[in-house]
């Protein structure tokens, strides 16, 4: 497996735009259109939030038939808590993309990210889609990745090559990310393409599994979106046989899926609202993987221990602090706790560490921090950042 | 029952004293000791956080007497992760108590915060102890609630005198809390004293149930400190006849209680790390009180709401997606959303309200937030503050 050139255009078969058409005050990019040449297989996974954008119920209704021609997406507005308009606007939304590809709207999925409560600017919206279509090309990719940018700094996406049956297939993605980033989807909008040739529910294990260890192990404020959506679509064009049983194709799929989601998901981490620096938790000892995943999250989430990474204080007390409220198995007297090769914390208690070695580590841009519990042997890694003055600032308003 | 002025020592019987002894450098307060004149009746609640201080491990065993006479207490080392040396250097503090006191050990109370994972500086802490001890004092409340403040802004203290079988009877109490703040204790200590003559089990029924709608019902950070404890010392020298069931004169010592309780919570909310607004966040029509806590104490934990709150932006989005994380019963279709009495929401999308008026509420110090789930009875009420910038800069280290 080698990562190529590009994003979601990269992989052949799919076209696509991304185009400025006013729902963004700055005039910046804010809607993007994906288009499969032929009828793709899709699955998808979404957000675990009760309340639910109209474009999340409407696609989670769509993927149900395992079909999909087109993803359109905007950037700007949710579409979110604005009731039954919301459900026709979003519909309204796959009803144009499909006339201008003379499909059925049921072939169309949707996503949208921005602000929540708010009517969607329909007339903007219908010019941009107009525009997008006209628009359309193999090389698209990276227009379509910047117009689901909000306050994303950088753009994210990603495509690998890799031999399947010994055909070369291709996996393409894009994100967004930067807020509201938290376990089981976070404010992001991932779309996947694929020429692999896959039934339907194998697509849809493989991508869970890989989402699991990628998008919701990250974590950028605890907070989790109405909006989160990751959609792939698979053409079939790499002309490998059907993956249909979990067997070596499937574990090749599904370690380049994986490869591609989680290289995303740290993009997103790396990118979080005011981040200065990228840190890798590593929980490791625990009696289960739900306990291992829970700590790392808990740890996570705790402002005050990003507060001092952000300061790049080895205050490692924050870290048994968080573990102590994480509802998992533990006993305080085993904790073991390093900064990359530096052993902090051995049996709860401090090592006596050089605070100054600790902090030679935190100044760095990323580090690892891992965490044995010595209670069991499963393990969890997440990806998160530090919580800054501008974090603050980003999310004033 | 009325106000009246100070605090803990307000109580006839009770003495303190609170004085510098070096732990903090800055040379501020950090020791205090509270002595009851007569074997007090005590009870107290804990932090829920796994991992527990020496001091709350020591004080969680000598509660179990049920009978007090003394508490030590000291900032600028919270004595949690040092391991065994930390419960020694607890049960030396009561020690140096007690023989100052000529009383028994298990008499002794002890409470600590400030940072984890540093021995006590035991030379420092006998030195205040003595200085503290030969300080005692019917008006030393006062010190004492300085001597228990990290990053507080000002002292926190009420006293109450209330009618009970009609003889004269009063509750005072002090705390400090501020940052690591949530459900379950905070990073708090708080110590209250009474003249009330009350049962063992009923002082420690009655102090959980006021505990829980009070100090239970606050949230700066979502974060649960290791060291937090709740005491309180009832000398019964009222003179009403012994509370010993669940009847009137338990319900006006209860009513008391949760006065001071709530008082001294608020206390802790307004004066939240980097705080500039005060927020009553109230939940009601939730199927069970359960789920009624459970979305006050999400909302409250939400760092996007709270920068929006910051930034005094009616972005009550947020508040519907925080509610769709919290894992209750609810209908987003059904969600009315209130700040003070201007209606933003109403089943679940826009009222169409105005932007201005809602903006000159979040402009002001206090303001109240109301969600009605629609979905029962229940109800609950939470004290909260918005995330600044100060936040982050006060817990750099």
């Amino acid at each position: 497996m080698k990562e190529i050139e590009g994003g979601i255009t990269s992989v052949p078969g799919f076209r696509s735009a991304g185009v400025a058409c006013g729902i963004k005050t700055t005039g910046a990019k804010d809607l993007a259109v994906i288009v499969c040449d032929d009828v793709a297989v899709s699955a998808g996974t979404f957000t675990s939030n009760k309340v639910k954008s109209a474009p999340v119920l409407v696609s989670m209704e769509r993927i149900k038939s395992g079909k999909a021609k087109a993803i359109v997406a905007n950037s700007g507005n949710a579409n979110a808590c604005t009731g039954e308009q919301g459900i026709k606007d979003a519909k309204r939304m796959t009803e144009l993309v499909a006339s201008g590809l003379n499909i059925s709207p049921e072939l169309v999925l949707v996503a949208s990210t921005g602000k929540i409560g708010r009517k969607m600017p329909m007339d903007k919206i219908e010019n941009g889609i107009k525009l997008a279509l006209s628009g359309l090309s193999y090389t698209g990719g990276h227009d379509s990745a910047e117009a689901i940018m909000t306050t994303d700094t950088f753009s994210k996406e990603i495509a690998v090559e890799f031999d399947i049956q010994k055909k070369k297939a291709h996996i393409g993605g894009m994100v967004k990310g930067a807020g509201m980033i938290n376990p089981n989807m976070a404010t992001m909008l991932c779309f996947l393409t694929t020429d692999v040739c896959i039934e339907q529910s194998f697509l849809q294990k493989a991508l869970k599994s890989a989402v699991d260890v990628s998008f919701n192990m990250i974590s950028v404020d605890g907070d989790t979106s109405t909006n989160d959506t990751v959609l792939i679509l698979a053409n079939g064009k790499a002309g490998n046989s059907p993956i249909n049983r979990l067997d070596s194709s499937y574990e090749v799929f599904l370690r380049a899926l994986t490869y591609v989601t989680t290289s995303l998901a740290k993009m997103i981490a790396k990118d979080g609202e005011g981040a200065t620096k990228f840190i890798e938790l590593r929980v490791r000892g625990a009696k289960t993987e739900q306990d291992a995943r829970k700590a790392c999250h808990t740890i996570a989430r705790s402002p005050l221990l990003k507060c001092a990474l952000f300061g790049e204080d080895p205050n490692w007390g924050r870290i048994m602090s968080s573990l102590g409220i994480s509802d998992i198995d533990m006993d305080q007297n085993k904790v073991d706790i390093w900064f990359d090769d530096l052993k902090i914390a051995q049996n709860g208690i401090s090592t006596g560490f050089s605070e100054e070695s600790a902090k030679d580590i935190l100044k760095k841009k990323e580090y690892v921090i891992t965490i044995d519990l010595k209670m069991g042997n499963a393990k969890a890694t997440l990806w998160t950042c530090d919580l800054s003055y501008d974090y603050v600032k980003i999310n004033i308003v």
